[in-house]
């Protein structure tokens, strides 16, 4: 099956997909925003002019499938952004599957194994992150999401009306006709930038946790309390901030991330002792053991310098989300399709959450990066070469061409 | 000279006064805001209803002096308090200040030496701290402090003439007349209460230098960025936070303070590495050695952690405060006086700053602390038992009577 891809065309709907809610030189188009909105009519618009059957279900997942097909290859990813974020990520792998769809329907060919065009909605979490991803797959009903809503107080439920989406039907992951899940993506990291690399295969996405610590210690002058009367948590936070470092160095990986980009003091000035001070953490793994003993560690660690500073302290732990790891056959055909088409690609874990993780264990699942440039994601500048555009649209379109022809079962190497 | 001193009196004008701005258990009184205004002339008001010759400068620090005298001594403090402070705070100096100079006038003697009582105006630094006091002892000329003007862009200029204070001649001191400046305070940290003492006699006002440290990284995905790749400005501060802490304990006496009260991270997410940090730095000692060398070591330490987590740094010095030594013959006099009065007493430096800390290179100067409840200060919470009152009004009364019969230069012990 030689799928005929278009890069001109596909880089021509990615600059279109961008206009929505273009913000400087990235986009601002978060889930459910009129930009989003939008967006989401345009891409089902793009999905019927390439003869695919079209829709947009009840909790806004917008479909496109190719017709007359027994089963499904689903190819997914997202086109709602962070705030102020890039014009590739998300957006990129929903174009690459439309393409790859749309190359498909025009061969003209009758096949078995079609293609779910898929693009997720709310994958970055302005009501609750991988929301469209959840609801597809089951782990989550509507009633239980309906009441979910934005830091200003818009729920779902209303967003879905405003949308004109509530009431439809809501699509579901299909066990039967649905046979793999392949999710491009930029990588948002420096690594493969780094290893001059251009297509990195995903073995698995990480798990993260986050907590929150609080230590609640007593407003003093700073001029006239003595040291050791102090009840600081300013200094239990420095602290412990410095010691939770030190484990996650000591008893992680060389993989193990670790995140404490949050602080906050009370009342926060130069001369008064703070009498609260939060901290967020987060954490990151392919390991669901090192996961463990860092969870473990936090609470400990947070009592144990709550008495070193006469403190006393909360911890509440946050999301918990379990690693996932990607379907080893289909990983291997990857690298072999990546070297039909003369990409060199590494092997590598993904840093970054995915609605990719929701489906591993209940398809063979893959997902693949292109570089990013600089290592940016999450930001205007976020942005990846033409050329590795262009590469890793083939490179998907040679697996799913592999796939079609071949089914899953049958080695490639 | 027996002074009649009156705490019933003197307490009742102290809860006057506080009932000028009152909030909660406390008093909210910035310098020139209405209510200050008021106090100010409710106090000049207990001046002149004291037959002392009452004022209020151009300045706004009001003035009240025992007639026909041709020495004085300044007894003096400030009724400015700090947003949502207590209602003793500086207010207390300045009303034993009032009820002294009104017994003393009420002993109908004619004496040589007499007393000028002055609040000076904001001496906690709603436009400049120890303004009131730093124009009086000629630090500072109106034209110098003009457009000095508050964090919500009043300007002094503005609010001395809404207050009508503009225009008015500018009280200053005199090395000739003023021979002795004295100041009653609470003690606004816990040493008192904890030693079980009933009076503090400082033996100098520490030293306050104020700093801030900057560091500037990346924004980077805090799950896809490998921790040897990041720039991470918050966990810069945290590391430099901890070791400027193990530096000055290691490097500074037992009596040197230090507090890291404020801290901001940019963005501030849980999964964002942190691009930009910020630290307020402040430590204080009565050493001007060790003062020193911590101001040395900030920018060493900064550029050490900037190159060590590959974020860049900037440094900046904020106030620099010499400490100040109190006169060594007024002390003994007020210990003498103490135990006249059976007041258990101890001498002990002042980690606060005080209106006083001016006089001492130009007159001989004593301050006196009354136990703070729990230590607590600047702050609503902020208390003293109504006995330690009293017995710190007579402690004051007794030195002052004692200079007034003796003169300065006679040792009294």
């Amino acid at each position: 099956m030689l799928l005929a891809i278009d890069v001109k065309r596909t880089i021509a709907d990615l600059k279109t997909l961008a206009a929505f809610g273009k913000f400087e030189s990235g986009v601002n188009r978060r889930a459910l925003t009129i930009e989003d909105i939008a967006a989401r009519a345009w891409l089902m618009g793009r999905m019927q002019a390439a003869n695919l059957e079209a829709s947009i279900d009840g909790i806004g997942n917008v479909i496109g499938v190719t017709p007359g097909c027994q089963r499904y290859i689903i190819i997914a990813s997202h086109s709602d952004t962070v705030p102020k974020g890039g014009w590739l990520d998300g957006a990129m792998g929903v174009i690459f599957g439309l393409e790859i769809a749309r190359a498909l329907v025009e061969t003209g060919e009758s096949t078995d194994i079609g293609i779910k065009v898929i693009s997720f909605n709310d994958e970055e979490g302005r009501f609750a992150g991988l929301l469209g991803s959840s609801v597809f797959c089951g782990l989550k009903t509507l009633d239980q999401v309906a009441e979910l809503s934005t830091e200003d107080g818009i729920t779902l439920n209303d967003a879905l009306q405003k949308a004109g989406y509530a009431g439809q039907t809501i699509v579901t992951f299909d066990p039967v006709q649905d046979i793999a899940y392949l999710e491009a993506h930029i990588e948002q990291g420096p690594v493969l930038e780094s290893n001059n690399r251009k297509i990195g295969i995903v073995t698995e996405i990480i798990g993260a946790e986050r907590a929150r610590v609080l230590f609640f210690g007593q407003s003093d002058h700073a001029g006239t309390t003595p040291m050791v009367m102090r009840k600081d948590a300013a200094a239990a936070l420095y602290e412990f901030a410095v010691r939770f470092a030190e484990f996650c160095r000591e008893y992680g990986s060389d993989s193990t991330v670790w995140n404490l980009g949050y602080a906050r003091l009370e009342p926060g000035a130069y001369n008064v002792v703070a009498r609260e001070s939060e901290l967020y953490i987060e954490y990151r793994d392919t390991s669901t053991e090192i996961l463990g003993r860092i969870r473990k560690a936090i609470p400990e660690l947070a009592a144990e310098i709550g008495t070193k500073f006469n403190v006393s302290h909360q911890f509440f732990p946050g999301i918990c989300i379990s690693p996932e790891v990607m379907d080893l056959k289909l990983l291997e055909r990857i690298e072999a399709a990546a070297g039909r088409c003369d990409a060199s690609c590494m092997r590598m874990p993904s840093g970054g959450g995915h609605d990719a993780m929701l489906f591993a264990r209940k398809v063979p699942t893959a997902m693949m990066f292109v570089p990013s440039i600089g290592g940016r994601s999450h930001d205007v500048a976020e942005d990846t070469h033409e050329a590795d555009i262009n590469l890793g649209l083939n490179v998907l379109g040679e697996i799913v061409s592999d796939i079609i022809d071949n089914g899953l079962s049958v080695s490639n190497k």
